[in-house]
């Protein structure tokens, strides 16, 4: 990859740290703007560095949204761990990770802001499904090792997305009051017979 | 179902003219006062029509709100004869119904722009959640009549939802290629299990 032209406004910036600050502020830009009032200046500027900067790191305004869906969960980091536990707790593990993630205030309020925008708009759906679809399914998928692994993995995907939204954004009262270990205790079977049954 | 007893202020309007115009007052009425705030008189008033024309052609709020934000699912009609059925078989019959009427074309338009409205706008969720809550998960948890019912239905909801959106808004290509009859098999145990387990 080439190295970027300029890198104006970001003196004592090192590569990772100034990566970290642009994925922060698309998190900012396209929870508050949606992704079609987002701009790639606009991001720039809240990070405090180079346009050019943004685009060397993370390519067009679809590759960083598609980037910034995954800044709340990390499933490239987290599924590796939870696979390779005891099988029988799979289940329990995924339910377990994703709500204990999502009870962070931050990690919430980016989820709920990158969740609406990307099931509100038709361009950016398929963005979240790709990046479900590259992180997660074909993960999951590639741990079972089985025939219909995609189906499976993609039936997880379809309770956790439920349980977060239901919980998260449509905020149904008997979900907001339930416990983490409540709702851990009710959901991870479904998850569980999903992936194994 | 008796005629309306006056159409004041719609002179040159015909029936299906009326209908429209009612529709168009209820998404404004609705989207300004939400569900618990807005009244049949208010969207009469807004529309220029009595209200008995109101309630003649679309019944009651309920009703209007299903047709003004196109839910699809009329779950006010549906599950009451789901609830009724067999006890054992009562996951198996919601995910029936729910998939088979989202299999229709018209229907999988309006619900994916709903879901697509109700989940990408914050005035719009509550709308959504209020629907649910009211019409949903409270005839689910009076048919249950246990102490968590109202968790054991916004856990089934959660399963839904998710379902929905990840077969026909995420699109994920394996929960597209499965047929209804496969997804029953495999979801039907879960929102048996959420309710009765």
């Amino acid at each position: 990859m080439p190295a970027p032209k300029r890198r104006r406004g970001r003196p004592r910036a090192g590569e990772s740290d100034a990566r970290e600050r642009i994925l922060a502020a698309a998190i900012d830009e396209f929870g508050e703007l949606g992704y079609d009032g987002a701009t790639m200046r606009g991001i720039a500027a809240r990070a405090g560095v180079d346009s050019a900067l943004v685009h060397h790191h993370f390519g067009t305004k679809a590759d960083l949204f598609g980037e910034t869906i995954g800044a709340p969960m990390r499933p490239d980091i987290a599924l590796p761990d939870i696979l390779a536990g005891p099988r029988n707790e799979v289940g329990e593990r995924i339910v377990r990770y994703i709500l204990e993630t999502w009870e962070q205030p931050e990690v919430r309020r980016r989820g709920v802001a990158l969740l609406r925008t990307a099931i509100g708009n038709k361009l950016t759906t398929p963005l979240l499904a790709g990046f479900l679809s590259r992180e997660l399914l074909s993960r999951i998928a590639l741990a079972l090792d089985v025939a219909d692994a995609e189906l499976r993995a993609s039936l997880v995907a379809s309770q956790v997305a439920g349980l977060l939204i239901a919980r998260y954004v449509l905020r149904l009262p008997a979900l907001t009051e339930a416990s983490v270990d409540e709702l851990v205790v009710r959901v991870a079977p479904s998850v569980q017979r999903f992936l194994y049954d």
